[in-house]
């Protein structure tokens, strides 16, 4: 995926309807975080098998991908507009993750409010 | 960025922890929107203005990093989970919004509670 | 639950902190979401077994309890500084969606993106 | 405002409904926080000065009454489904937040990533 083309075309798609001023840092993290609650809200009353066995309902699958692309789309547009430099963030929160969570002492481990201050069940 | 690559060295860390037990759709969703809460808290008492030169502070920039990398692993590894072809999603999703949303007939114009019905400032 | 003694209270506190001036509605609504995410947090890695049989564990209990709490205090906060009556929108809400919800239509059904545009499981 | 009746309320309404078996306290959080998102998303694209302003228009009173109900429905549901007592929770979280926050130590003061471990504006 061509993230730099992505957040020039975002940016194109800005200018082209006078939104730039709709798209400060703090507008667009409250947006993406809604778009996060439209994904949670596809899933908040099935089981945990039902949301597995959704995937394979074609309807399901479209708006399941509609709503990562809103969240990935908000995100882009909020790494452009405050500079943050995506993949190399990426790369070096999984380099932190692998140190904080070595594999061995997290084995089969959630961190929950049940066993909690222990490990986190990161990416 | 490579999403295929990133997607691999995610389920290998899962699996080296035992954590596909753990990274279900559902749960996954909600981790997400959880670390989009955590992008949201960063500028909560800020003023826009404030939220804006915030870029330019080197702790804060790093933090803000670091959240976005959490909320795109995530994304990732849901996309990853369900079978979601994430850049396929993407230009579907821009088409949408393109069709969507005239440049002509939302100039400046946010959807909000104030002109509700209207138009909707997306991505 | 005396509502106005407690937003009375709220105001005293932020009043003698200076903090009136980072408690405007859009700021409240992100502290409320940000605190509910923490509240989704605590069960985003447990079954709904777990996290049912959660509730008996007094530590995960207190923990449930502070991040209600917090919510709450949040609620009654926005509510205040906007003028919103909680009780009459209590009332009416709870009127609505029992028009919206006739028992007999939606028996034993959530509105979901596998059965979407039916029936919506509210409170 | 009768908690203790409200509850009863709505645990006749989801009875009739047949809708207990999705309210578990997983799901209800997740509901919950979708409701939170609702209503951050009413303010996402105001300024500080309209979100302020907006309480004054009537159509947006009203939708605003309707998120905060929904949320504080959920949020009286999940603490009715997990043995919460409220108000004591509350009591007792503003007990924490006075001793946590005292006022001649955080005048003024937010936490944020620009003053990050210091202290919170909590309500």
């Amino acid at each position: 995926m061509d993230i730099s083309a992505i957040q020039q075309q975002l940016r194109a798609f800005s200018a082209e309807r006078d939104w730039d001023q709709f798209h400060n840092p703090k507008n667009l993290a409250m947006a993406l975080s809604v778009e996060a609650a439209e994904l949670v809200e596809l899933y908040q009353w099935l089981t945990p098998e039902q949301a597995e066995a959704a995937s394979h309902d074609p309807a399901f699958a479209t708006r399941l991908g509609e709503e990562l692309a809103d969240i990935l789309l908000y995100l882009l547009r909020l790494a452009d507009r405050t500079g943050i430099d995506l993949p190399a963030a990426v790369a070096r929160k999984q380099q932190l993750n692998a140190q904080k969570y070595p594999a061995d002492a997290v084995q089969g481990q959630a961190k929950s409010a049940l066993n909690s201050g222990q490990h986190h069940s990161s990416t």
